[in-house]
């Protein structure tokens, strides 16, 4: 869909939420909005970052599922490639012109395994995690039909609970058996600590993260040990990334929220006690909603509900404004509290969603503004794309 | 893309998570699954209920947002019509085919009055709410711009603390402003009291909607009074119908849940004590997911996360399963507390959602299967349509 002249045609309101060129105020509520100056901004800050840390920034791409943003991500903040996690966004993003793609997760289905092993016939360098010895033969069966090559990260569970392997033992018994098999490449080490990211403190998370440092530093040696160094250590996340950077074992980010940002992350705090959206990072990506009645005094129906956003992480907040707050959602309406009676019916406001990765997922696009006018409408091109 | 030669050049994995004819087990997750036999016999009991209570049926379409569940519930449930929320979603059932739609919301965004004065030109009867009445002029500016009527339901506030007004007076001088308009009808009233649908006692709901039916009643007799009779009284949910069919007052039903059921409904009870899923209503819709991870003994890791559902009601369930629990949800993951270790890698697991409406809205695709067989493939032909 990323084709310019076909989404000119479509029709505001039905099919889109506005078209390019459009004053911002006739953007039709709700949607997304990426504010492009603080994206950019927020883009070219972390690039800039990694080159100067000597990391490699493989971006999140399950964050925004675009891949426009994903190409912006490349172009100013010298992205190495992306990570995903589902092979049908892999397939999204290698359609798209990614060349180097991480599918983040283990891939266990034999119709998935088979769709994984063509990646590479779309051009893309293609890398899967394994947390499971007998993964090995199904990866390997599936390469030599499509007669492809996979690079495989053992995945290490360093704290988040949900796939990896906890051992050193675990580790190397896996990368053994990568090693030994034709068709697939042993590349590196996974070990993302999914679980800290959004702790408020920045001495827990670095906790957290020294603990994980440690256990993915004893499984480097023992590879090395055995003649398999890995080529690529890759982890970290917006809440995380300069643990990583300085550990002398990870080589490789997997940043996402940043680029964005939402609520429940803009609240954890920087070495300094500072939020981390009030200096580090801006606020790019909001729902903009609109006033739909006010036949009480004191309340405000805005017209984004659970349907436009997800509130797994906590409502969102209104963007810029004290005066008023979003404190309860259903299924089409939010419910402002407007004790002054200040807001009209009409009147529209951004609010910063809880949680960026699953509410981008609800919309399929994106209106990118700058000066009060829509300049972009990019799709959220892998929305949908879970299989 | 409600065609089905065109959905079958579909990609598995890609585009959808099955075809037609294939085997369930072959279904790509996650996905969304329905049982079409308790579909049907979901929508036939509450279609024989509403036609023994001298009820119509208007069914809210916004919880599947499909026009294929919507004619069924036509066919076999002898539905009168449907309800949904947004002016997008009317579009997409006015096409479909449905010939009676209520916007069971207000509009007052001018593009989104345009486009609802247009839906009378697709066939179809439309009718929208009003809680203000400076809502009326534009209303009616619309519809002599194009040539055509809307019908009005004044709504009334009777709980749900969202839209509506809440005295009998506003509801008059509403009714007044749009009896008195050119191109406008006011046909009846909105109100639902969506409140008190998901509390657990009977006795509760039946107090909340008792105090409803005295608003609505007073509301009514004062209309009647001013010679504006409602035509229709609309509203009900699956956690009250039965009381607003035996109001005397009431005169069509807007049930959404109870063809799907979830797991937050399904908690609530009857007058006897029951779970209304175990008896009333048959759990016809599922998440189906797969486990992809069993690196600890005691965990398995499923592919069914926060962007393959709706949390805000609370984790799914496992159906049909008391030896393993979901116990945990991140964004394209699913932890199942797995005590005994008796779940495979590649195992498949049916979820029943917190929440079907929000969940719906996430997947493009339903997929119906009877007796171990894709039976249908049907779009979720509103999803995204949030204008």
């Amino acid at each position: 869909m990323n084709d310019m002249t076909k989404i000119s045609e479509l029709e505001v309101g039905y099919d889109v939420p506005a078209q390019i060129g459009m004053d911002e105020a006739d953007i039709q509520t709700p949607c997304l909005v990426l504010d492009l100056d603080a994206l950019e901004r927020n883009i070219k800050k972390m690039g800039d970052y990694a080159k100067a840390h000597g990391m490699r920034h493989r971006v999140h791409g399950k964050m925004h599922k675009s891949v426009d943003v994903a190409k912006l991500q490349h172009e100013l903040g010298g992205a190495v490639g992306v990570c995903c996690q589902k092979v049908s966004e892999a397939e999204v993003f290698a359609r798209g012109g990614i060349k180097d793609i991480l599918v983040s997760n283990e891939v266990r289905d034999p119709r998935k395994i088979d769709r994984l092993a063509q990646i590479p016939k779309l051009g893309a360098r293609t890398i899967v995690c394994v947390d499971d010895v007998d993964n090995v033969p199904e990866l390997a069966a599936a390469v030599v039909k499509h007669g492809t090559q996979l690079e495989c990260f053992v995945e290490i569970d360093c704290g988040a609970g949900r796939c990896g392997v906890t051992t050193t033992e675990a580790v190397v018994e896996i990368a053994k058996a990568i090693d030994a098999t034709q068709g697939l490449k042993f590349t590196g080490i996974q070990a993302y600590q999914g679980a800290m990211q959004h702790m408020d403190s920045y001495e827990d998370r670095k906790a957290k993260l020294d603990a994980a440092i440690a256990q993915v530093t004893d499984a480097v040696e023992a590879l090395k040990a055995e003649g398999l160094e890995p080529e690529l250590v890759s982890g970290g996340g917006t809440g995380s990334y300069y643990f990583e950077s300085g550990s002398g074992v990870y080589n490789e980010l997997q940043c996402g929220s940043y680029a964005f940002m939402d609520a429940d992350y803009g609240r954890i705090l920087d070495k300094d006690g500072n939020r981390i959206d009030q200096g580090e990072w801006e606020n790019a990506f909001f729902i903009l909603t609109q006033v739909m009645s006010h036949a009480k005094a004191d309340k405000a129906i805005c017209d984004a509900g659970l349907k436009a956003q997800s509130v797994d992480s906590g409502l969102p907040f209104i963007y810029g404004r004290d005066d008023v707050e979003y404190i309860k959602c259903s299924d089409e309406h939010g419910v402002i509290a407007d004790p002054k009676g200040v807001l009209k019916v009409g009147e529209k406001l951004k609010l910063v969603p809880g949680h960026c990765d699953p509410t981008a997922n609800v919309h399929d696009w994106y209106v990118g503004v700058r000066n009060g006018k829509v300049e972009t409408v990019w799709p959220v091109s892998a929305r949908g794309k879970a299989y």
